[in-house]
């Protein structure tokens, strides 16, 4: 039995995945009626920053593993002491939790990323600001996702009065350089405990507002060698941090000196990612059945796609919930789009709230893209879109 | 919410299916370590035999549906009168449930079927076996399967004999000609309460012992004309008899007397079926997928293949149970084959019980057939056939 501390569609997704190996998750659930829990036999309804909550789901299980990245780790290191299997570990979560961790070791392990600075007074960031001409990204180096946790301040002073309100907070900060982006990439990898690594293609991930919205597999337009770059380094990334699962390496590509693409890291999630969603119709095994295998330190298996491309569009909650129910919704997208892959969790409408996604196999990218983008924001608006 | 009758693999993997959908499925149990129960939140422990039993778990459903033939009509009637959504119908589960009525029907509606008589004495057996120079298939009217309730009389006297027996124990009973058997293929299709069908490729079976064992999709060495015959018979049958969700028709595949292949209704089964499972990672919709989309009279899905060649190959208890754990023989199966997509249902192993089956995509049949083979025969045996 494996415990999934989180109670959200990746947990949700992973016990779909786990039943068909003829195991079953126990998850930590916030809620009876989270999107894990409709759909799991066993759950244990707690909260995951409370230790006697995380020690008590963790109990008897083969391998404890987690939809996010927010468990203290000091809870897992003395579940650890106790025997319990964690993975991956606080070890290598650490990357995942702390921006300027992960960006140190990046460094320090030459992947490449873009000039970085701890922020700890006002100081720091107009002296960053000056070094970089202004071209300044500060972020929370803890717990920002989906665009949260992320200021683009515009001038010295504007950044100046953005890191004294946080440090005021007691936010933990630090600052980046802005990258000249062309587009953003996601390089994927599944490791087990023994060191087995397992690569699915790079795929083409486009945000909006900071929320994923697509993602395209494989990236399309791209070289042979910025895709083997990206596979490469985010096997030597989940080597060298020593995770366990499924490893999501955020990439931004962006152009040298000399005008050719270049790649940078942008951000590590160390466990199914939205960018990895694709998988889940597109691919020999998906991303989380994959995960269930790897932090079980089992073979892991093959990573071919099934269709020539794959795109996936996120379904968001929109500003309004339209007044046509959403099984009408996606009766109206199978009955367009018999192929459309839809994907639900169970979730209430809130706006911009990821409440699904659309998985559409198909031969042509842009044609792909354009139905799986029509189908996606046909289940968010009860409009077409063309 | 969708509520299964039944807690076997059939509806563990319905339920799978339908969390993907944003759904899930009430299941009545026998027990609560039940296959589908082990990976549902929402479980009635009771009795299908029991009508209070299926009435309770029929409250407040969407539909209500099945993973086998056993419920008595009389019940579904009452729930049906009661405003219930059942399906499929008792109309139409009739004739999955009585062969004889099922025989009389399709002979009405001109498909192909065996020369065959109701068995209501012991001279009536006598007449037929006259009839059909001893090729006689004696079959229950209700309740066999995997080879249960089919006996092959060699003479006119011991055929007499079985037969005063059978009838002694209240076992109604009917007879068909014995068929000249090249083959068995299974045509599988869904139909909506609204009247869609979409059908699958019809597949090459293979039964040991009664007990289906691979499943090969496409069937292989086929003629277009036979493929294309197998498919309008399901659609036909489907449409004529008002099934709804999923039907397989089993087949036999025959020569005619100018020895052109020429195919015969073997059986119905109106749920997700054996020979369907293959659609699981080999179609862009699976017969679970469908059958829910279908008993809710939603829009079904594409059944186009994701492979040249997908192969099923049924995961059997073996005369005794290996040593070696389960997980263990799996890991070597994935070793060896990093593509066989493994299902495991969950059950302890009892000799010829099915426990699990394996899908795999390939190019050319024999050696799909035979990787898929050796992979489910490792699973039953920690042997390698080869």
């Amino acid at each position: 039995m494996v415990t999934i501390i989180g109670d959200g569609q990746l947990a949700r997704m992973t016990q779909q995945a786990a039943i068909e190996l003829g195991l079953s998750c126990r998850v930590l659930a916030g809620a009876p009626d989270s999107s894990a829990a409709q759909v799991t036999a066993d759950v244990v309804l707690g909260d995951y920053a409370l230790e006697e909550h995380v020690r008590e789901v963790s109990r008897d299980s083969d391998a404890v593993t987690f939809d996010h990245e927010h468990v203290p780790n000091r809870f897992l290191d003395a579940l650890i002491d106790e025997g319990v299997n964690v993975q991956p570990q606080p070890s290598a979560l650490i990357h995942a939790q702390d921006k300027l961790v992960m960006r140190k070791k990046l460094r320090e392990l030459g992947a490449p990323v873009p000039a970085f600075a701890a922020i700890e007074s006002a100081d720091d960031i107009a002296g960053f600001f000056e070094a970089v001409d202004g071209q300044v990204c500060l972020k929370a180096r803890r717990g920002g996702y989906d665009g949260k946790g992320v200021w683009f301040p515009a001038t010295v002073d504007e950044a100046r009065e953005l890191v004294e309100k946080l440090l005021d907070k007691e936010i933990p900060l630090m600052a980046e350089k802005k990258v000249a982006l062309v587009r953003e990439l996601s390089a994927m990898v599944a490791r087990t405990p023994s060191g087995e690594v397992q690569a699915w293609p790079a795929v083409e991930s486009l945000q909006e507002d900071g929320i994923c919205v697509e993602a395209v597999a494989p990236a399309p337009n791209s070289t042979p060698e910025i895709l083997a770059a990206a596979e490469q380094l985010s096997r030597d990334i989940a080597t060298e941090l020593g995770v366990t699962g499924v490893l999501a390496v955020e990439l931004f590509e962006t152009t040298d000196e000399n005008g050719q693409p270049e790649i940078i890291v942008n951000e590590l999630a160390m466990r199914p990612h939205n960018t990895g969603h694709w998988t889940q119709d597109g691919c020999i095994t998906s991303q989380f059945e994959q995960h269930v295998r790897a932090v079980l330190d089992r073979p892991l298996g093959s990573t071919e796609p099934t269709a020539p491309v794959v795109v996936m569009a996120n379904v968001l909650g929109a500003a309004e919930d339209p007044a046509m129910p959403m099984h009408e919704r996606m009766d109206a997208v199978w009955r367009r789009f018999p192929n459309a892959k839809i994907h639900m969790y169970g979730k209430d409408w809130r706006p911009r709230r990821k409440i699904g996604h659309v998985n559409m196999l198909g031969e042509d990218p842009t044609r792909t893209r354009e139905q799986a983008r029509l189908a996606a924001k046909f289940l968010e608006t009860a409009e077409w879109e063309d």
